[in-house]
């Protein structure tokens, strides 16, 4: 089987063997956004045509392709929901040469009744599960972070939270960013960060301390951009990990051990999920799906 | 007595009866950032220079004209502290044809140790409270919007938040903007951020909510702002407003009306303060100063 985990931004192949172990992977020219209308067969050619020439028959694919914008709509399924479900509902696109399926992406109501949606993370969040683990939480850093919890082997729920691009807005275009140097690193000064979002007062006051810290000498420029990060960061895992968890960090790059140091600072326990997560989520879901 | 409330972008001067009454209000010519290097006895002649050959000759100054960018540099007195506190701390300046003195301003530290500091806005908070009024709590909307406790006659802490510059730059510079159409105003869709942000989940989560809801067509472009006003605004009372309480309003403009519907909902009494706030919180000041 042929998996793809395909975004709006890039796009990763997997070629797998029947038993769902990873033979290849490679990354492909782009996202979704790169592909002209009417242009998705013949990106997928591109990407993985060689693999098909082999006799791979069955392609399934993740993400922003079964978007509106993607290659063909594949709706929403709604929560709680697991692998079964997603392979029951996968969606049939026409290739020529192979037999291509989309995993349809999950919707989801918070507490609130505010609605909550994911494309491609479902399957990610399947694939970080250890083997035989029907339970877990799971977080997968960035600039919109969200959170899923399993139990039963279903995504009962998640939540996205707007940090990353919450701390960008407020270092680039607030009176704090005045004051900052430099990036958001592990250290003393994330970490008073996250200290200081267990305290009273709310974010927006924690937000203007990170100034008058820096007026009064006490965060220095080069420590300040760590010191929100933490706030935020701190605030997230605070409202996310509602009781000290086990949690698997699914992603790469600075975030990884910014996040690791909040869970565990926060009580939890963080350990990495495997970067290849959605190649073991679509194999699972591959072996489930209905191909003929 | 001349009373002149002098911040940094504006600047308004007040002439007072020897028992306090507001006689004449004259908005100056701008704040300190306009006054260049040694120019503040010229500015302030400019300003008030015709009141001086009336015979005046007791002239009172708060704001940000007694900081390092003023006129000169009354350091901060302490929290807690009271109008004969700050009039034995006025700072005097030397001035041809008046006794000109600065009213320091405040500092504090909040719970945590964080400190905070304003200028200005602690004349103001004496000036909102009703005659004989030892107790109250005061809010100052704004970019960096304030909260003031006073018990037993004196200031004994405050809080700033972030909010409004937050709500610009998530507005002006996230994913958030790019679904909204027109302000933020009172009414259904600001009162829907407000009872949003009393939810579970966090900031960091209701931010994104503003997206999903208008992605799934149950916020429409022209209400988002007032939702994400009603989150910010909504979060920020409940941390400041930590018991249903009366609050004295000081300000101008649409955020008086947003903020005293918000503290509505919360269960609290909003009622506007006197704009003037600042030439009556100067009288009783300046009563109680030794100007020889």
């Amino acid at each position: 089987m042929i998996a793809v985990d395909w975004g709006t931004s890039s796009a990763r192949a997997y070629r797998l063997a029947p038993d769902g172990r990873l033979l290849e992977r490679r990354e492909g020219a782009g996202g979704i956004l790169r592909v002209p209308e009417g242009g998705f067969p013949a990106a997928l050619a591109a990407m993985v045509g060689d693999w098909l020439a082999d006799g791979e028959a069955q392609v399934l694919l993740s993400g922003m392709v079964g978007s509106r914008q993607g290659w063909q709509e594949a709706p929403y399924l709604a929560c709680p929901a697991g692998l079964d479900d997603l392979a029951g509902a996968v969606v049939p696109v026409p290739f020529e040469g192979a037999i291509v399926r989309l995993v349809p992406g999950l919707s989801a109501a918070d507490p609130g009744g505010v609605p909550e949606v994911m494309r491609g993370e479902e399957v990610q969040v399947f694939g970080a599960l250890g083997p035989g683990d029907a339970d877990g939480l799971i977080c997968l850093p960035g600039s919109h972070a969200k959170w899923a919890r399993v139990a039963d082997g279903r995504i009962t729920g998640f939540s996205t939270h707007l940090t990353g691009e919450a701390f960008a807005a407020l270092k680039d275009h607030t009176i704090l960013g005045r004051m900052m140097t430099g990036t958001a690193a592990p250290g003393p000064a994330f970490e008073a960060g996250i200290a200081r979002s267990a305290e009273t007062g709310g974010l927006l006051h924690h937000l203007f301390g990170t100034r008058t810290l820096g007026l009064f000498g006490r965060l220095a420029p080069e420590d300040s951009a760590s010191y929100l990060s933490g706030l935020l960061i701190g605030h997230e895992v605070a409202a996310a990990m509602t009781t000290p968890s086990l949690v698997r960090l699914l992603g790469s790059g600075p975030l990884m051990a910014l996040y690791g140091r909040a869970i565990a600072l926060k009580g939890g326990e963080a350990v990495a999920g495997d970067v290849d997560a959605a190649a073991r989520g679509l194999a699972l879901i591959g072996e489930r799906t209905q191909w003929t």
